[in-house]
């Protein structure tokens, strides 16, 4: 596997691999590769953090033949260090061990790099921080009578001198400004780069300061920016806001008509999108004590039409078929070039896009859970105002979107709202009694473990619709189409023209309302279309990846945290899967923007996977509509879903 | 000296030589060579303007043998067109001559173009349109269901494949319209594209319109703009004001310490420049009746200090010693990064500096006159606020810059003023009667040819006051060390404190003032300054180079032009040479930013001469100021230059 010029070496359990040239220390394999590997005193063999072993024998999968053959000697160093039996076992320090032929290396818990890592839940991957912006301390030499250098040689030169970096691009902003920085543009200086290939700003004396990153998850109802130190990876502060883009329109398709036919739509859409941005870096940046002119970097995503309006773009073609973006690939801007009002040489990078309108967000999410790196077949649902689907798994993914329809976030039913304090989330009915009893975001317990008076629900979010609709299937309330069961009489069913047309959730006195909140046919309807749309659009993808289901279900959104993965497939709204394993990611789109923010190679990494994906038009797709027909209505569970009965039924879950 | 496969041909009077393909007509032969030769009918026959001479003998100082049978032999148009002296003496028609071997051929004062030429004098080369800015017609196709490609991908690929262009970058504000451009980015569309890197414009329909350019000259006092059609390389309208900087300072260093002293110095400095060359291109865009926004490519030089001030660089290094410059190479930006208000695709090159002083301006001298492209040693002066001095050929150039004060601008002398109409800029003195007459812009002969009330003097020029302080010295009103004849008394002479101390040039009723005309011992003193640090340069600059003298001098700069060669020899302010060789060229670094600006490899060529030319720092050399304080005496004529006395004598020139 290795030429004859370099060695093979893989990295364990993370599967890192490369091509390394001989001579190079582990621990310079693993920065290389982008190995999480500890390293406190910089590999000089004082701390002794780098632990790693080096497998013996041939691995089949890798392809090569590994040994402590392959690399130098033990170091009296590390005699010193390891027990008799960790010798014998093939612990080494990575910077001691010299290549010399191809490795296996595998990197115990206790050495991998942690701390500095990005993540929120359990399912993110770890990533290194490698960040696009870099700093450099530097001396600059003053010009001399013999030697009348320009400011700008003396910079590019003392790069590659002290730094070892190829000739770099200067901004034009840190040219205007190197003449006021040191004396007469000599002396200490910090130079911050970006992607190894721009001086994107430059500050007198020794301080490396803070160079600040901004990830922005840019949703058609919220926005989220995570302020990040781009030097640790750590995120410093989380703001999130309603996108005032609402103002225009609650969905997309009015916000098009909006940017293509009113007089400076477009940038009164941008205008405002941006304006909320520069506010909420405002605010996180208060938070942690830094100016904003301290953000360097920004990472953008959204939906299509979102990405195509806070970059400006004009976004006419997405309204109609073919529903072709302006520009599919990565976009890189100076930041102040969309009005973000961070520092001068601040780079903006939006991710790419799928097609049509799956967008930079959903390559977001797929960066998050990284399908395309695991053996196992992944369904992403991302839900939205359009529900964002990917199924796949190393080699081969597809992608899907199909309009849901705001029903599942709280839009467009009578009582519906987001999931905020007050919003009813969870709910079970007695099929015997027909007692209601549900839990209020921001009340403890159940509202039966509760005083009324306390109780103050406000609304239904889209977990709360969801969990209503099918417990009132489960407890026959409403039938398989969807409509109120006729022959059914009591007292939280409310009759109109002599049918019952609604059901009471929450009485008048546990409501801030001062009146009952109740589930309507108009809104079990809009809770029918979505699900079915988003079944039909996974049972498509399926059938065209050729498998029956998938081996693991990740919710992703900040709605899909919400969901009761049971009562969801209840209601037919995911394909059938073992409910222990669906789990919800969160904000996957804000996690994967947030790992490009800090790692430039998960940047090449989604685009690869944009390029990749394979986009399946649902809208064309005869079999899709078919199956979206049959979805509206409400399954016979334990017909339709032999795994979660069989979980069930196990007792397996709640 | 020519090789195989080229013939040497040399065209006098201006000295131009080149190697020429043989075949080629004369005519070609002078285009190639920038040879400014007359042809209307663009080289059929049918004008019968291109009349030339070819010499017949050995030339020693070319080192060819000229013959008529180095040409294609006389055709029946020429005999039918010239008298049979005429071809007895050898006059062809430049069109019908095809080279067979190495001629000298002579161009007639009447065959000299003089009126379409982008600069006034006949020094200039010629050079192919080879712009950074061209533009392609395209047929976008749509996108479809199957392939909804973006929008930016479809452009790409049709420049790829319908025009053979690599992948180019795609400027974001092209991609912000794409979307407005034909039908959702698809049908005929015009895509204009920058040094064959970036797409920088794009505009639906077939009309491939007018791409327009500017080439800008800024001055310490005068900015030129010279609008330009980039697919033909005519200037279209030329237009010119003084630098609204002035009003800051007259010279670079009180700007200099405006920029650094005083709040927002730099940046009002800056507006005031680009408000001024905003104002110049909205008048000559106007003239033809053109929008600015057709404005897609700029190219500026100016002196170091003009230079980093027009583009907004903290000039502070420039300062004091060593005068390092924040930059020394070209910069590319867009136009709109310094508040140009043209196209938004609109790009700005700014020739590169040499060093310290000796900006860009310099290159583009160097870049018009080519003294690298040629094999006798030219000395360069271009005459300013600043003296800039190029000495070289071929394989070597030094070049050096002299502070000589603005006395040869016409400014800080009693009735100093630039070159403009009413401005004395010829004088002779009879020696015996010490009668003066003079010549006035905007009047036609001397003024003792005019009644003095139309006179109507108002001042006196940079070449005035070289001819009266040469004519004075000539005359014995002044003596060698500058000051009045103590003896002499004339009713021209002021005597004041009982000594001479001011000359009459013009008489009351010959000016516009109501008052004499007069030249003080102040005036006197500050010409001497000024020459004594241009001659004490060129002599540093001989020395360095190891040459006697050069073979001829070009004077540049506009104040160049209005020079008499021998007066300002006869004062010593420039070496010996003979008259006949010493040319004015104009505003060369205005003609060499147009090359510039038409054509790619003239940049390309610029980065090499500032690369190559040794800067001499004046200021650090003693033999410099050696020199300089032996220069401030005026010269004994017939002592100091040889060959200008001798071709007095001769009888050779006035």
């Amino acid at each position: 596997m290795s030429t004859e010029d370099t060695n093979a070496v893989v990295f364990q359990p993370s599967g890192r691999r490369g091509e390394i040239a001989p001579g190079k220390t582990l621990l310079e394999a693993a920065r290389e590769l982008g190995v999480d590997l500890e390293s406190v005193c910089g590999g000089v063999g004082a701390c002794g953090k780098c632990r790693i072993r080096v497998e013996e024998g041939y691995f089949p999968t890798c392809g090569i033949t590994s040994g402590a053959a392959h690399i130098t000697p033990t170091t009296p160093l590390e005699m010193g260090l390891f027990t008799p039996d960790e010798l014998a076992a093939g612990m080494r320090l990575a910077c001691q061990a010299h290549l010399l032929g191809d490795v296996l290396v595998y990197v115990p818990e206790e050495s991998r790099r942690t701390s500095q890592v990005v993540r929120k839940e359990a399912s993110a991957q770890d990533v290194p921080v490698e960040p696009a912006i870099l700093r450099y301390q530097l001396k600059l030499p003053p010009a001399t009578l013999a030697e009348p250098t320009s400011c700008a040689e003396r910079l590019t030169a003392a790069l590659t001198e002290q730094h070892g970096l190829p000739p770099l691009e200067v901004d034009f902003h840190v040219l205007q400004s190197l003449g006021r920085v040191g004396q007469e543009c000599a002396g200490d200086v910090v130079a911050t780069v970006w992607e190894g290939r721009a001086v994107t700003g430059l500050d007198a004396g020794m301080e490396l300061g803070t160079a600040l990153g901004l990830a922005i998850d840019v949703g058609t109802t919220t926005i989220a920016a995570y302020l990040t130190d781009l030097a640790t990876g750590k995120v410093l502060a989380t703001e999130s806001a309603m996108n005032p883009q609402v103002a225009f329109g609650e969905d997309v398709i009015s916000r098009l008509a909006v940017a293509a036919h009113e007089e400076d739509g477009l940038s009164r859409l941008q205008k405002a999108v941006i304006d909320e941005v520069n506010i909420l870096a405002m605010r996180a940046t208060e938070r942690v004590g830094i100016s904003p002119v301290a953000i360097m970097d920004v990472v953008v995503v959204g939906n299509t039409v979102m990405h195509h309006l806070f970059l400006g773009l004009d976004p006419r073609s997405l309204a109609a078929a073919p529903f072709a973006p302006v520009v599919r690939a990565a976009v890189d801007l100076r930041a102040g070039d969309v009005g973000l009002a961070f520092h001068p040489g601040c780079r903006l990078h939006a991710l790419p896009i799928e097609a049509g309108f799956v967008g930079a967000d959903n390559v977001a999410v797929i960066l998050a859970e990284a399908p395309h790196r695991q053996d196992e077949l992944l369904l992403i649902i991302d839900i939205g105002t359009n529900g964002e689907l990917v199924l796949g798994k190393r080699h081969r993914l597809l992608s899907a979107s199909c309009a849901t329809g705001p029903a599942l976030e709280g839009a467009h039913t009578e009582f519906g709202m987001r999931a905020a304090p007050g919003a009813i989330e969870r709910v079970r009915i007695d099929p015997f009694t027909l007692d209601v009893r549900f839990k209020v975001i921001g009340l403890a317990g159940w509202s039966d473990e509760n005083p009324p008076a306390i109780v103050r629900a406000r609304g239904i979010c889209g977990s709360g619709i969801i969990d209503a609709v099918a417990q009132m299937l489960g407890a026959g309330v409403i039938l398989k189409r969807g409509n109120f069961n006729p022959d059914l009489r009591h007292e939280r069913l409310i009759v109109e023209d002599g049918r019952p047309a609604k059901f009471v959730l929450a009485r008048p006195e546990e409501t801030a309302l001062g009146r009952a909140i109740t589930i309507s046919l108009k809104d079990v309807r809009a809770v029918q279309l979505a699900k079915a749309a988003l079944y039909a659009g996974a049972k498509t993808l399926l059938r065209r990846y050729g498998a029956d289901a998938p081996d693991r279900i990740v919710l992703a959104g900040a709605f899909g945290s919400y969901i009761d993965p049971v009562q969801a497939m209840s209601i037919g709204l995911l394909p059938d899967c073992e409910p222990g394993l669906v789990t919800s990611v969160g904000n996957a789109a804000g996690h994967g923007a947030r790992l490009a923010l800090v790692n430039l190679s998960k940047r090449r990494e989604a685009a690869q996977v944009a390029e990749r994906v394979e986009y399946v038009e649902l809208a064309t797709d005869s079999d899709f509509q078919n199956d979206y027909i049959e979805a509206i209505h409400l399954p016979h569970m334990y017909d339709s879903f032999p795994k979660l009965t069989q979980a069930l039924t196990a007792g397996g879950a709640d």
